[in-house]
């Protein structure tokens, strides 16, 4: 309950406009994102990359790695190349999830999927191409106010989020699960720990680190990005079920045609919701420190839990 | 013709064994991957990477990672976490490449293929893991006598050998060219220099650079790379026509049957064999003021135009 008197003690919504902020901070992360990868020879591997790189997701990854290293008194230089490696990591980690031999999806982001324009073979090694020049990206491009051990922190992280401790495992998990309705919530957990809530700790702490925040202050943002990766993936949950293809921009209610086990479908839609809400509020309560510095983190929190897409 | 006469000047057949050092190295490598992997929860994905990890490969790769670190002054501690990250990606890129998405092949390393034991969804995964792995292993491994930015170099050589600058880019030329018959040398040329010389020319300079290798001797690293890169393409060409699916332990024949421009349709394998001899003399013309620590090195470069598999 700290957290709801927090926010009552600080008008952030009056003050903030996140509308604005978002915009802007997508706009220059799709512009860091085209500049970084031309087009060059063998032009169907960049074309492929970009393809999926460049549709227009709503780059929350990237926004909450620049966002904590502003936080934490660093800046948006420092956290670019980091915050362009998570947006290519996600985007690696969608081109492949929707492979035939995979989740086998046709849509995403309102677009055909990269192997259905490119063919499974370009997809799979788009993919493996877009995880190599995450990691060439941040060790190339971090600039030298970032110490360098700060930097194989960052990669070390993000090889993480991204292996079968993080990403690829929780990927697993849930490929064993299709198809088994009696999945109990501790399984559910750790598939969306690792599946969603790894990558977006990866980017709060990485952005953290950058700034050269302190072991305290990088134990805060994890329990922040924890909560906040926990209530995005239930807030995902109940999307699948009450939101239209149209405005998810991929097959909606997929997870009822597998017989998914879901927080949903555990909990119900009106408890879902309630526990989202109350992860939110325990994320935010872990910025208090931080003061009106921390404003762009908290209102993402929200806008997390209130998106309709 | 420089690297002949000094050929015969140093007689590092006589004095050093080969095999047994090749033994020995082995060895060390196969520890070392076996012990930096251990099976975990979700344990399909450890047990589906460790499958195809060690199924027991030559190692050539950490082999010359290790041996030019250690020629350059430095030791085996130093790059066996590299060592170790450039067996995972070449095993990534195996376990992809052989997916029916791609070149689809059933036999690898005398023994089944991953996604033939552990399914098409898991074999993507199991390289996805691999390959971030990699990349946390020489990030957190490396010993801090090895500078800082020594490190990051080393992780943006590799993420740029394998990417699409690299491994990835020859892979999609490759895919691009199969069965047409008017491949000029040109392209073949790019394959290779992609596919497979990329991340030999990352083993060794990767190597030098943790040693702490001058400029001018990472150029010369780079000239005896590329030089066996190209020379053991060749030999794989050659063996391709002249071995038997028993010697290579994978489908023999396959670049006939999938009717590809190889070195031995372009030139002949004599002629082939001739221009693979020509080259690791060229490469070992850029070891000589390295003396006698070259000597690994050197029958390396022997070794991959002699071998039978």
């Amino acid at each position: 309950m700290v957290a709801a008197d927090n926010l009552q003690k600080m008008p952030e919504t009056a003050t903030f406009n996140l509308v604005a902020y978002l915009k802007e901070r997508q706009k220059l992360c799709d512009t860091a994102l085209d500049t970084c990868m031309p087009v060059i020879y063998p032009e169907t591997i960049y074309e492929s990359m970009r393809y999926s790189l460049l549709a227009g997701g709503k780059r929350v990854r990237p926004i909450l790695c620049l966002a904590t290293c502003e936080m934490m008194g660093g800046t948006v230089e420092m956290a670019m190349p980091t915050a362009c490696a998570v947006e290519m990591i996600h985007t690696m980690s969608l081109i492949h999830d929707d492979l035939p031999a995979m989740d086998n999806d046709d849509y995403r982001r309102g677009r055909l999927t990269n192997h259905k324009v490119y063919g499974d073979d370009i997809a799979i090694l788009a993919g493996d191409g877009l995880l190599a020049f995450a990691f060439e990206l941040v060790a190339t491009q971090t600039p030298e106010n970032v110490p360098r051990d700060k930097v194989l922190q960052v990669i070390a992280r993000l090889g993480r989020a991204l292996g079968a401790a993080g990403l690829v495992g929780g990927q697993v998990v849930d490929l064993e699960s299709e198809g088994k309705s009696d999945i109990s919530l501790e399984t559910l957990n750790f598939i969306h720990n690792h599946k969603t809530a790894a990558l977006l700790e990866a980017c709060v702490v990485c952005g953290g680190i950058l700034a050269g925040a302190s072991t305290e202050d990088v134990q805060r943002l994890t329990r922040y990005s924890q909560n906040i990766g926990l209530a995005f993936q239930i807030i995902d949950d109940i999307l699948d079920v009450t939101a239209t293809q149209e405005q998810l921009g991929k097959t909606a209610g997929k997870d009822l045609v597998a017989k998914k086990v879901t927080y949903p479908s555990l909990w119900g839609i009106e408890q879902s919701r309630a526990k989202a809400q109350q992860l939110i509020e325990s994320a935010c309560a872990e910025l208090e420190p931080f003061g009106n510095l921390a404003q762009p983190l908290q209102a993402i929190a929200h806008f997390i839990v209130n998106r309709n897409n």
